[in-house]
Protein backbone atom coordinates (compact mmCIF):
# COMPACT_ATOMS: atom_id res chain seq x y z
CA UNK A 1 0.00 0.00 0.00
CA UNK A 2 1.36 3.59 -0.55
CA UNK A 3 1.10 5.98 1.79
CA UNK A 4 1.34 9.75 0.85
CA UNK A 5 3.87 11.50 2.60
CA UNK A 6 3.05 13.88 5.42
CA UNK A 7 4.44 17.21 6.63
CA UNK A 8 6.47 16.17 9.43
CA UNK A 9 8.53 12.90 10.20
CA UNK A 10 9.16 11.14 13.36
CA UNK A 11 12.31 10.51 14.60
CA UNK A 12 14.06 9.29 17.70
CA UNK A 13 16.62 12.28 18.60
CA UNK A 14 19.17 12.74 21.65
CA UNK A 15 18.86 16.10 23.30
CA UNK A 16 22.07 16.77 25.19
CA UNK A 17 21.42 19.63 27.81
CA UNK A 18 24.67 20.48 29.63
CA UNK A 19 26.09 17.71 29.86
CA UNK A 20 23.33 15.30 29.85
CA UNK A 21 22.08 12.91 26.84
CA UNK A 22 18.55 11.82 26.16
CA UNK A 23 16.77 9.98 23.85
CA UNK A 24 13.65 10.84 22.53
CA UNK A 25 10.83 11.00 19.75
CA UNK A 26 10.50 13.59 18.18
CA UNK A 27 8.85 15.40 14.88
CA UNK A 28 10.66 16.86 11.79
CA UNK A 29 9.51 19.16 8.89
CA UNK A 30 9.54 16.68 5.87
CA UNK A 31 11.65 17.66 3.38
CA UNK A 32 11.20 15.51 -0.04
CA UNK A 33 11.82 16.04 -3.84
CA UNK A 34 7.96 17.00 -5.86
CA UNK A 35 8.59 16.71 -9.85
CA UNK A 36 6.37 19.20 -11.89
CA UNK A 37 5.66 18.31 -15.20
CA UNK A 38 3.57 20.09 -17.81
CA UNK A 39 1.77 18.46 -19.96
CA UNK A 40 -0.60 19.78 -23.46
CA UNK A 41 -1.80 17.68 -26.17
CA UNK A 42 0.12 14.73 -26.23
CA UNK A 43 3.39 16.32 -25.19
CA UNK A 44 4.83 16.65 -21.60
CA UNK A 45 7.93 18.44 -20.08
CA UNK A 46 9.32 18.25 -16.53
CA UNK A 47 9.40 22.16 -15.46
CA UNK A 48 11.58 21.78 -12.08
CA UNK A 49 12.66 19.19 -9.12
CA UNK A 50 11.85 21.01 -6.20
CA UNK A 51 12.91 20.58 -2.49
CA UNK A 52 9.31 20.78 -0.76
CA UNK A 53 7.19 19.60 2.05
CA UNK A 54 4.34 17.77 1.30
CA UNK A 55 1.19 19.10 1.35
CA UNK A 56 -0.75 21.27 -1.23
CA UNK A 57 1.48 20.35 -3.86
CA UNK A 58 -1.45 20.82 -6.40
CA UNK A 59 -1.31 24.64 -5.24
CA UNK A 60 2.57 24.62 -5.33
CA UNK A 61 2.38 23.35 -8.96
CA UNK A 62 -0.72 25.97 -10.13
CA UNK A 63 1.64 28.48 -8.02
CA UNK A 64 5.09 27.67 -9.75
CA UNK A 65 3.34 27.93 -13.29
CA UNK A 66 2.03 31.19 -12.81
CA UNK A 67 5.06 32.97 -11.33
CA UNK A 68 7.07 31.62 -14.14
CA UNK A 69 4.52 33.05 -16.42
CA UNK A 70 3.31 30.08 -18.27
CA UNK A 71 -1.00 30.28 -16.74
CA UNK A 72 -2.14 33.49 -16.00
CA UNK A 73 -5.66 31.86 -14.27
CA UNK A 74 -7.17 29.02 -13.72
CA UNK A 75 -9.02 28.49 -16.46
CA UNK A 76 -5.75 27.44 -18.28
CA UNK A 77 -5.87 24.83 -16.55
CA UNK A 78 -7.45 21.11 -17.22
CA UNK A 79 -6.63 18.92 -15.09
CA UNK A 80 -3.74 18.38 -11.79
CA UNK A 81 -3.16 15.23 -10.68
CA UNK A 82 -0.27 13.55 -9.00
CA UNK A 83 1.98 10.72 -11.72
CA UNK A 84 -0.10 7.66 -11.99
CA UNK A 85 2.66 7.05 -15.09
CA UNK A 86 2.58 3.00 -14.73
CA UNK A 87 6.55 3.52 -15.12
CA UNK A 88 7.03 5.43 -12.25
CA UNK A 89 7.90 3.38 -8.79
CA UNK A 90 4.55 3.40 -6.71
CA UNK A 91 6.31 5.63 -3.69
CA UNK A 92 7.28 8.23 -6.38
CA UNK A 93 4.14 8.70 -7.10
CA UNK A 94 3.14 11.35 -4.60
CA UNK A 95 6.31 13.31 -5.65
CA UNK A 96 5.26 14.16 -9.17
CA UNK A 97 2.67 16.18 -9.99
CA UNK A 98 1.18 16.63 -13.60
CA UNK A 99 -0.24 20.14 -14.68
CA UNK A 100 -2.51 19.42 -17.99
CA UNK A 101 -2.97 22.99 -19.60
CA UNK A 102 -6.18 23.14 -22.21
CA UNK A 103 -3.41 23.42 -25.30
CA UNK A 104 -2.71 20.76 -28.00
CA UNK A 105 1.34 21.91 -27.61
CA UNK A 106 3.19 22.82 -25.11
CA UNK A 107 3.70 26.65 -25.46
CA UNK A 108 7.42 27.99 -25.72
CA UNK A 109 9.62 27.55 -23.42
CA UNK A 110 12.80 28.84 -24.29
CA UNK A 111 12.80 31.86 -22.34
CA UNK A 112 12.67 29.38 -19.10
CA UNK A 113 15.23 26.96 -20.05
CA UNK A 114 17.64 29.85 -20.85
CA UNK A 115 17.85 30.28 -17.29
CA UNK A 116 17.94 27.37 -15.43
CA UNK A 117 18.92 27.00 -11.97
CA UNK A 118 20.81 24.04 -11.63
CA UNK A 119 20.69 22.09 -8.31
CA UNK A 120 22.14 19.46 -6.39
CA UNK A 121 17.96 18.60 -5.24
CA UNK A 122 18.51 16.52 -7.49
CA UNK A 123 15.71 12.86 -8.61
CA UNK A 124 12.36 12.54 -8.42
CA UNK A 125 12.31 11.26 -4.65
CA UNK A 126 14.14 11.16 -1.40
CA UNK A 127 15.67 7.77 -2.44
CA UNK A 128 16.82 8.58 -5.65
CA UNK A 129 18.42 11.93 -4.30
CA UNK A 130 20.28 9.57 -1.77
CA UNK A 131 21.63 7.03 -4.09
CA UNK A 132 22.44 9.30 -6.50
CA UNK A 133 24.67 10.29 -4.31
CA UNK A 134 26.24 7.06 -3.88
CA UNK A 135 26.68 6.27 -7.46
CA UNK A 136 28.78 9.51 -7.77
CA UNK A 137 30.93 8.01 -5.42
CA UNK A 138 30.53 9.61 -1.98
CA UNK A 139 31.54 7.00 0.42
CA UNK A 140 30.44 7.04 3.75
CA UNK A 141 32.31 9.71 5.74
CA UNK A 142 35.03 8.09 7.87
CA UNK A 143 35.31 8.05 11.70
CA UNK A 144 36.69 10.68 13.76
CA UNK A 145 37.41 13.40 14.87
CA UNK A 146 36.16 13.19 18.75
CA UNK A 147 34.44 16.90 19.45
CA UNK A 148 33.84 17.38 23.19
CA UNK A 149 30.43 18.56 23.74
CA UNK A 150 31.57 22.09 25.59
CA UNK A 151 33.40 22.77 22.36
CA UNK A 152 30.46 22.65 20.33
CA UNK A 153 28.09 25.02 22.59
CA UNK A 154 30.94 27.33 21.55
CA UNK A 155 30.55 27.89 18.13
CA UNK A 156 27.95 29.18 17.85
CA UNK A 157 29.08 32.63 19.93
CA UNK A 158 32.10 32.27 17.72
CA UNK A 159 30.44 32.19 14.70
CA UNK A 160 28.65 35.44 15.53
CA UNK A 161 31.74 37.54 16.54
CA UNK A 162 33.38 36.43 12.94
CA UNK A 163 29.98 37.82 11.13
CA UNK A 164 30.63 41.24 10.69
CA UNK A 165 28.52 41.82 8.14
CA UNK A 166 25.78 39.98 9.54
CA UNK A 167 25.56 42.56 12.34
CA UNK A 168 25.69 45.49 9.54
CA UNK A 169 22.76 44.35 7.49
CA UNK A 170 20.87 41.36 9.34
CA UNK A 171 20.49 39.19 5.93
CA UNK A 172 22.90 36.94 5.40
CA UNK A 173 23.32 33.17 6.18
CA UNK A 174 26.66 31.98 7.03
CA UNK A 175 28.43 28.61 7.03
CA UNK A 176 31.68 28.02 9.03
CA UNK A 177 34.65 26.03 9.44
CA UNK A 178 35.82 24.76 12.41
CA UNK A 179 38.27 22.24 13.76
CA UNK A 180 37.35 19.59 16.29
CA UNK A 181 39.19 22.29 19.18
CA UNK A 182 36.72 24.76 17.75
CA UNK A 183 39.24 27.14 16.54
CA UNK A 184 37.54 29.01 13.22
CA UNK A 185 39.11 28.25 10.13
CA UNK A 186 37.15 29.63 7.69
CA UNK A 187 33.91 31.57 7.55
CA UNK A 188 31.37 32.57 4.45
CA UNK A 189 28.06 34.45 3.96
CA UNK A 190 25.58 34.87 1.38
CA UNK A 191 21.90 35.62 0.80
CA UNK A 192 21.81 32.52 -0.49
CA UNK A 193 22.71 29.43 2.67
CA UNK A 194 23.80 27.01 -0.42
CA UNK A 195 25.64 29.22 -1.88
CA UNK A 196 27.40 30.16 1.68
CA UNK A 197 28.57 26.81 1.55
CA UNK A 198 29.40 26.60 -1.87
CA UNK A 199 31.69 29.57 -0.75
CA UNK A 200 33.45 27.92 1.93
CA UNK A 201 33.65 24.64 0.32
CA UNK A 202 34.96 26.03 -3.11
CA UNK A 203 37.65 27.69 -0.60
CA UNK A 204 38.76 24.31 0.67
CA UNK A 205 38.80 23.29 -2.99
CA UNK A 206 41.10 25.96 -3.87
CA UNK A 207 43.86 25.73 -1.04
CA UNK A 208 43.85 21.91 -1.76
CA UNK A 209 42.30 21.14 1.91
CA UNK A 210 39.81 18.85 0.20
CA UNK A 211 38.10 16.48 1.88
CA UNK A 212 37.46 18.22 5.38
CA UNK A 213 38.12 15.06 7.34
CA UNK A 214 38.35 17.05 10.37
CA UNK A 215 36.19 19.57 10.06
CA UNK A 216 32.91 20.78 11.70
CA UNK A 217 31.03 23.25 9.49
CA UNK A 218 28.50 25.04 11.43
CA UNK A 219 25.16 26.67 9.74
CA UNK A 220 23.73 29.78 10.80
CA UNK A 221 20.33 28.69 10.03
CA UNK A 222 18.48 25.38 9.17
CA UNK A 223 20.47 22.60 7.75
CA UNK A 224 18.37 20.81 4.92
CA UNK A 225 19.13 18.14 2.30
CA UNK A 226 21.23 19.87 -0.23
CA UNK A 227 23.63 21.54 2.67
CA UNK A 228 24.37 18.38 3.80
CA UNK A 229 24.36 16.56 0.23
CA UNK A 230 27.52 19.01 -0.32
CA UNK A 231 28.98 18.66 3.23
CA UNK A 232 29.07 15.03 2.26
CA UNK A 233 30.67 15.29 -1.21
CA UNK A 234 33.42 17.59 0.55
CA UNK A 235 33.75 14.62 3.24
CA UNK A 236 32.74 16.68 6.01
CA UNK A 237 31.93 14.68 9.13
CA UNK A 238 30.20 17.18 11.98
CA UNK A 239 27.10 19.46 10.64
CA UNK A 240 25.99 21.73 13.05
CA UNK A 241 22.71 24.01 12.55
CA UNK A 242 21.85 26.97 14.75
CA UNK A 243 17.96 25.54 13.63
CA UNK A 244 16.11 22.59 12.33
CA UNK A 245 17.26 19.79 10.09
CA UNK A 246 14.53 18.40 7.16
CA UNK A 247 13.88 15.02 7.32
CA UNK A 248 15.94 14.12 4.52
CA UNK A 249 18.97 15.41 5.76
CA UNK A 250 18.74 13.67 9.04
CA UNK A 251 18.14 10.52 6.66
CA UNK A 252 21.74 11.41 4.14
CA UNK A 253 23.77 12.14 7.32
CA UNK A 254 22.59 9.06 8.53
CA UNK A 255 23.75 6.78 5.45
CA UNK A 256 26.90 8.70 5.25
CA UNK A 257 27.70 8.63 8.34
CA UNK A 258 27.80 12.90 9.42
CA UNK A 259 26.89 13.84 12.67
CA UNK A 260 23.83 15.58 12.15
CA UNK A 261 22.92 18.73 15.41
CA UNK A 262 20.49 21.32 15.19
CA UNK A 263 19.38 23.99 17.50
CA UNK A 264 22.82 24.21 18.78
CA UNK A 265 21.88 27.41 21.17
CA UNK A 266 23.80 28.06 24.37
CA UNK A 267 24.22 24.81 26.42
CA UNK A 268 21.94 22.69 24.43
CA UNK A 269 21.31 20.44 21.23
CA UNK A 270 19.72 18.10 19.00
CA UNK A 271 21.68 15.50 17.67
CA UNK A 272 20.03 13.17 15.25
CA UNK A 273 23.03 10.99 13.33
CA UNK A 274 26.86 10.32 14.91
CA UNK A 275 26.03 10.77 18.02
CA UNK A 276 29.65 8.76 18.64
CA UNK A 277 31.78 11.59 17.55
CA UNK A 278 30.59 13.87 20.81
CA UNK A 279 32.27 13.46 23.78
CA UNK A 280 30.27 14.15 27.31
CA UNK A 281 32.08 14.77 30.02
CA UNK A 282 32.78 11.77 32.20
CA UNK A 283 30.35 10.25 34.31
CA UNK A 284 27.21 12.06 32.23
CA UNK A 285 24.34 9.93 31.59
CA UNK B 1 34.28 53.01 -14.98
CA UNK B 2 32.92 49.64 -13.63
CA UNK B 3 32.85 49.05 -10.20
CA UNK B 4 32.49 45.20 -8.49
CA UNK B 5 29.73 44.90 -6.71
CA UNK B 6 29.73 45.03 -3.46
CA UNK B 7 28.53 42.32 -0.09
CA UNK B 8 26.33 45.32 0.93
CA UNK B 9 24.11 48.37 -0.62
CA UNK B 10 23.29 51.78 0.91
CA UNK B 11 19.43 52.53 0.93
CA UNK B 12 17.39 55.38 2.53
CA UNK B 13 14.86 53.29 4.36
CA UNK B 14 12.17 54.30 6.67
CA UNK B 15 12.39 53.05 10.59
CA UNK B 16 8.80 53.11 11.96
CA UNK B 17 8.73 53.16 15.47
CA UNK B 18 5.25 53.03 17.70
CA UNK B 19 3.69 55.66 15.54
CA UNK B 20 6.65 57.72 14.78
CA UNK B 21 8.86 57.67 11.19
CA UNK B 22 12.72 58.49 10.36
CA UNK B 23 14.14 58.36 7.49
CA UNK B 24 17.75 56.91 7.93
CA UNK B 25 20.49 55.23 5.77
CA UNK B 26 20.89 51.82 5.81
CA UNK B 27 22.89 48.49 4.80
CA UNK B 28 21.31 46.18 2.60
CA UNK B 29 23.02 42.46 1.84
CA UNK B 30 23.62 42.82 -1.92
CA UNK B 31 21.80 40.05 -4.05
CA UNK B 32 22.43 39.74 -7.59
CA UNK B 33 22.41 37.07 -9.80
CA UNK B 34 25.79 35.01 -10.77
CA UNK B 35 26.17 33.01 -13.95
CA UNK B 36 28.56 30.12 -13.68
CA UNK B 37 29.80 29.49 -17.11
CA UNK B 38 31.96 25.83 -17.77
CA UNK B 39 34.79 25.70 -19.99
CA UNK B 40 37.16 23.20 -22.05
CA UNK B 41 38.54 23.42 -25.19
CA UNK B 42 36.49 25.39 -27.54
CA UNK B 43 33.36 24.29 -26.08
CA UNK B 44 31.32 26.28 -23.32
CA UNK B 45 28.03 26.30 -21.62
CA UNK B 46 26.22 27.68 -18.67
CA UNK B 47 25.67 25.56 -15.20
CA UNK B 48 23.48 27.58 -13.50
CA UNK B 49 22.48 31.25 -12.43
CA UNK B 50 22.38 31.92 -9.03
CA UNK B 51 21.17 34.57 -6.62
CA UNK B 52 24.03 35.46 -4.74
CA UNK B 53 25.87 38.23 -2.47
CA UNK B 54 29.01 39.15 -4.51
CA UNK B 55 32.15 38.62 -3.01
CA UNK B 56 34.38 34.93 -3.09
CA UNK B 57 32.88 34.16 -6.68
CA UNK B 58 35.84 31.93 -7.57
CA UNK B 59 35.22 30.05 -4.37
CA UNK B 60 30.99 30.17 -5.43
CA UNK B 61 31.95 28.62 -8.49
CA UNK B 62 34.46 26.18 -7.72
CA UNK B 63 32.44 25.01 -4.48
CA UNK B 64 29.44 24.46 -7.18
CA UNK B 65 31.07 22.54 -9.67
CA UNK B 66 32.75 20.13 -6.68
CA UNK B 67 29.37 19.82 -5.05
CA UNK B 68 27.72 18.88 -8.58
CA UNK B 69 30.53 16.17 -8.90
CA UNK B 70 32.16 17.90 -12.17
CA UNK B 71 34.99 18.50 -10.67
CA UNK B 72 37.00 16.62 -7.27
CA UNK B 73 40.17 18.62 -7.18
CA UNK B 74 41.61 22.04 -8.04
CA UNK B 75 44.75 20.77 -10.31
CA UNK B 76 41.56 19.95 -12.88
CA UNK B 77 40.79 24.03 -12.66
CA UNK B 78 43.00 25.63 -15.61
CA UNK B 79 41.85 28.95 -14.77
CA UNK B 80 39.02 30.92 -13.13
CA UNK B 81 37.86 34.87 -14.76
CA UNK B 82 35.13 36.77 -14.82
CA UNK B 83 33.84 37.16 -17.52
CA UNK B 84 35.55 40.04 -20.35
CA UNK B 85 33.39 38.71 -23.37
CA UNK B 86 32.67 41.52 -25.22
CA UNK B 87 29.21 40.53 -26.14
CA UNK B 88 28.62 41.35 -22.56
CA UNK B 89 27.69 44.42 -21.08
CA UNK B 90 30.46 46.47 -19.31
CA UNK B 91 28.29 46.17 -16.12
CA UNK B 92 27.08 42.37 -16.01
CA UNK B 93 30.78 41.06 -16.25
CA UNK B 94 31.51 40.83 -12.73
CA UNK B 95 28.25 38.70 -12.15
CA UNK B 96 29.45 36.03 -14.97
CA UNK B 97 32.09 33.24 -14.03
CA UNK B 98 33.82 31.54 -16.32
CA UNK B 99 35.73 28.16 -15.37
CA UNK B 100 37.97 26.18 -17.29
CA UNK B 101 38.84 23.22 -16.62
CA UNK B 102 41.83 20.66 -18.29
CA UNK B 103 39.89 18.83 -20.70
CA UNK B 104 39.68 19.21 -24.53
CA UNK B 105 35.84 18.74 -24.14
CA UNK B 106 32.50 19.71 -21.94
CA UNK B 107 32.24 16.57 -19.41
CA UNK B 108 29.06 14.68 -20.44
CA UNK B 109 26.36 16.38 -18.36
CA UNK B 110 23.08 15.20 -18.95
CA UNK B 111 22.50 13.76 -15.63
CA UNK B 112 22.77 17.18 -14.01
CA UNK B 113 20.71 18.62 -16.81
CA UNK B 114 18.15 16.30 -16.45
CA UNK B 115 17.53 17.36 -12.89
CA UNK B 116 17.76 20.94 -13.06
CA UNK B 117 15.54 23.40 -11.20
CA UNK B 118 13.66 26.01 -13.23
CA UNK B 119 14.03 29.41 -10.85
CA UNK B 120 12.61 32.87 -11.53
CA UNK B 121 15.96 33.74 -10.28
CA UNK B 122 16.82 34.89 -13.90
CA UNK B 123 19.31 36.70 -16.24
CA UNK B 124 22.31 37.54 -15.85
CA UNK B 125 21.99 41.04 -13.62
CA UNK B 126 19.69 42.29 -11.60
CA UNK B 127 18.14 44.75 -14.19
CA UNK B 128 18.34 41.87 -16.70
CA UNK B 129 16.08 40.27 -13.76
CA UNK B 130 13.37 43.55 -13.48
CA UNK B 131 13.10 43.81 -17.10
CA UNK B 132 12.05 40.37 -17.40
CA UNK B 133 10.05 40.89 -15.37
CA UNK B 134 7.86 44.05 -17.10
CA UNK B 135 9.15 42.14 -20.61
CA UNK B 136 6.04 39.31 -19.57
CA UNK B 137 3.59 41.88 -18.46
CA UNK B 138 4.02 43.07 -14.85
CA UNK B 139 2.42 45.88 -14.56
CA UNK B 140 3.34 48.54 -11.47
CA UNK B 141 1.03 47.11 -8.73
CA UNK B 142 -2.38 49.80 -8.13
CA UNK B 143 -2.13 52.15 -5.37
CA UNK B 144 -4.40 51.03 -2.57
CA UNK B 145 -4.77 49.75 0.18
CA UNK B 146 -4.26 51.59 3.31
CA UNK B 147 -3.32 49.89 5.78
CA UNK B 148 -3.01 50.81 9.46
CA UNK B 149 0.62 50.57 11.14
CA UNK B 150 -1.22 49.09 14.27
CA UNK B 151 -2.62 46.34 11.86
CA UNK B 152 0.53 45.80 10.41
CA UNK B 153 2.02 45.24 14.20
CA UNK B 154 -0.39 42.62 15.29
CA UNK B 155 0.30 40.41 12.08
CA UNK B 156 3.48 38.91 12.92
CA UNK B 157 1.38 37.26 16.00
CA UNK B 158 -1.59 36.02 14.27
CA UNK B 159 1.26 34.47 12.05
CA UNK B 160 2.84 32.35 14.95
CA UNK B 161 -0.35 31.44 16.61
CA UNK B 162 -1.75 29.94 12.89
CA UNK B 163 1.30 28.29 12.27
CA UNK B 164 0.64 24.75 14.48
CA UNK B 165 3.32 22.84 12.54
CA UNK B 166 6.28 25.53 12.84
CA UNK B 167 5.93 25.24 16.66
CA UNK B 168 6.37 21.35 16.41
CA UNK B 169 9.16 20.71 14.37
CA UNK B 170 10.81 24.31 14.15
CA UNK B 171 11.32 24.45 10.64
CA UNK B 172 9.31 25.47 8.06
CA UNK B 173 9.36 28.91 6.44
CA UNK B 174 5.55 30.29 6.31
CA UNK B 175 3.88 32.52 3.75
CA UNK B 176 0.56 34.18 4.87
CA UNK B 177 -1.93 36.25 3.06
CA UNK B 178 -4.04 38.89 5.29
CA UNK B 179 -6.84 41.72 4.14
CA UNK B 180 -5.80 44.79 4.86
CA UNK B 181 -7.98 45.15 8.33
CA UNK B 182 -5.25 42.33 9.33
CA UNK B 183 -7.76 38.78 8.98
CA UNK B 184 -5.75 35.94 8.10
CA UNK B 185 -6.87 34.62 4.79
CA UNK B 186 -4.46 31.91 4.20
CA UNK B 187 -1.19 30.56 5.18
CA UNK B 188 0.88 27.69 3.69
CA UNK B 189 4.23 26.02 5.13
CA UNK B 190 7.18 24.69 3.83
CA UNK B 191 10.79 23.95 4.13
CA UNK B 192 11.41 26.09 1.22
CA UNK B 193 10.49 29.39 1.19
CA UNK B 194 9.73 30.27 -2.14
CA UNK B 195 7.37 26.89 -2.51
CA UNK B 196 5.59 28.38 0.64
CA UNK B 197 4.98 31.62 -1.45
CA UNK B 198 3.98 29.17 -4.26
CA UNK B 199 1.81 27.36 -2.16
CA UNK B 200 -0.02 30.08 -1.16
CA UNK B 201 -0.39 31.94 -4.78
CA UNK B 202 -1.46 28.51 -6.03
CA UNK B 203 -4.53 28.54 -3.79
CA UNK B 204 -5.07 31.57 -4.90
CA UNK B 205 -4.88 31.28 -8.44
CA UNK B 206 -7.28 27.68 -8.02
CA UNK B 207 -9.96 29.68 -5.88
CA UNK B 208 -9.71 32.25 -8.59
CA UNK B 209 -8.69 35.06 -6.21
CA UNK B 210 -5.86 36.52 -8.53
CA UNK B 211 -4.75 39.22 -8.53
CA UNK B 212 -4.36 39.63 -5.11
CA UNK B 213 -4.98 43.59 -5.22
CA UNK B 214 -6.03 44.37 -1.75
CA UNK B 215 -3.55 41.46 0.08
CA UNK B 216 -0.70 41.86 2.88
CA UNK B 217 1.92 39.14 2.65
CA UNK B 218 3.40 38.12 5.25
CA UNK B 219 6.89 36.34 5.37
CA UNK B 220 8.04 34.25 7.99
CA UNK B 221 12.24 35.04 7.16
CA UNK B 222 13.83 37.16 4.74
CA UNK B 223 12.75 38.63 1.44
CA UNK B 224 14.73 38.53 -1.69
CA UNK B 225 14.32 39.13 -4.76
CA UNK B 226 12.42 35.95 -5.79
CA UNK B 227 9.97 36.27 -3.22
CA UNK B 228 8.79 40.33 -4.51
CA UNK B 229 8.86 38.95 -7.57
CA UNK B 230 6.44 36.18 -7.61
CA UNK B 231 4.55 38.77 -5.41
CA UNK B 232 4.39 41.21 -8.03
CA UNK B 233 3.58 38.39 -10.69
CA UNK B 234 0.33 37.60 -8.65
CA UNK B 235 -0.87 41.47 -7.72
CA UNK B 236 0.27 41.81 -3.90
CA UNK B 237 0.84 45.60 -3.14
CA UNK B 238 2.23 44.68 0.56
CA UNK B 239 4.44 42.11 1.38
CA UNK B 240 6.07 42.22 5.20
CA UNK B 241 9.01 39.85 6.22
CA UNK B 242 9.96 39.15 9.92
CA UNK B 243 13.69 39.55 8.99
CA UNK B 244 15.55 41.55 5.96
CA UNK B 245 14.82 42.33 2.63
CA UNK B 246 18.01 42.27 0.35
CA UNK B 247 18.91 45.10 -2.28
CA UNK B 248 16.86 43.34 -5.68
CA UNK B 249 13.89 43.19 -3.22
CA UNK B 250 14.00 46.24 -2.29
CA UNK B 251 14.81 47.25 -6.10
CA UNK B 252 11.86 45.62 -6.95
CA UNK B 253 9.60 46.38 -4.83
CA UNK B 254 10.48 50.24 -5.89
CA UNK B 255 10.32 49.47 -9.43
CA UNK B 256 6.94 47.80 -9.44
CA UNK B 257 5.01 49.88 -6.74
CA UNK B 258 4.99 47.06 -3.66
CA UNK B 259 4.89 48.50 -0.65
CA UNK B 260 8.20 46.32 1.29
CA UNK B 261 8.45 45.82 5.01
CA UNK B 262 11.37 44.44 6.78
CA UNK B 263 12.03 43.43 10.22
CA UNK B 264 8.36 43.39 11.41
CA UNK B 265 8.48 42.64 14.90
CA UNK B 266 7.01 44.43 18.17
CA UNK B 267 5.95 47.55 17.69
CA UNK B 268 8.40 48.02 15.11
CA UNK B 269 9.69 48.37 11.39
CA UNK B 270 11.67 49.25 8.08
CA UNK B 271 9.84 50.63 5.34
CA UNK B 272 11.63 50.06 2.05
CA UNK B 273 9.32 51.14 -0.41
CA UNK B 274 6.02 52.21 -1.37
CA UNK B 275 5.12 53.84 2.19
CA UNK B 276 2.49 55.69 1.28
CA UNK B 277 0.31 52.85 2.17
CA UNK B 278 1.07 52.86 5.82
CA UNK B 279 -0.91 55.10 7.75
CA UNK B 280 0.28 56.53 10.80
CA UNK B 281 -1.75 57.26 13.63
CA UNK B 282 -2.47 61.13 13.63
CA UNK B 283 -0.21 63.32 14.91
CA UNK B 284 2.65 61.40 14.41
CA UNK B 285 5.99 62.29 13.07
Amino acid sequence: MITRPGSKTSARVWTIEGGRARLHPDDLATEEPLEIRLLAGNERRTLAVTMRTPGNDFELAAGFLHSEGIIAGRDEIARISYCIDPEVDADQRYNIVNVSIRRSTLPELAPLERHVFTSSACGVCGKASLDALAIRGCAVVPDGPSVPIETLYRLPEALREAQGVFRKTGGLHAAALFDPDGSLIALREDVGRHNALDKLIGWALLEGRLPLERGILLLSGRASFELVQKSVVAGIPVVAAVSAPSSLAVETARRFGVTLIGFLRGERCNVYAGRERLVLPEGAA
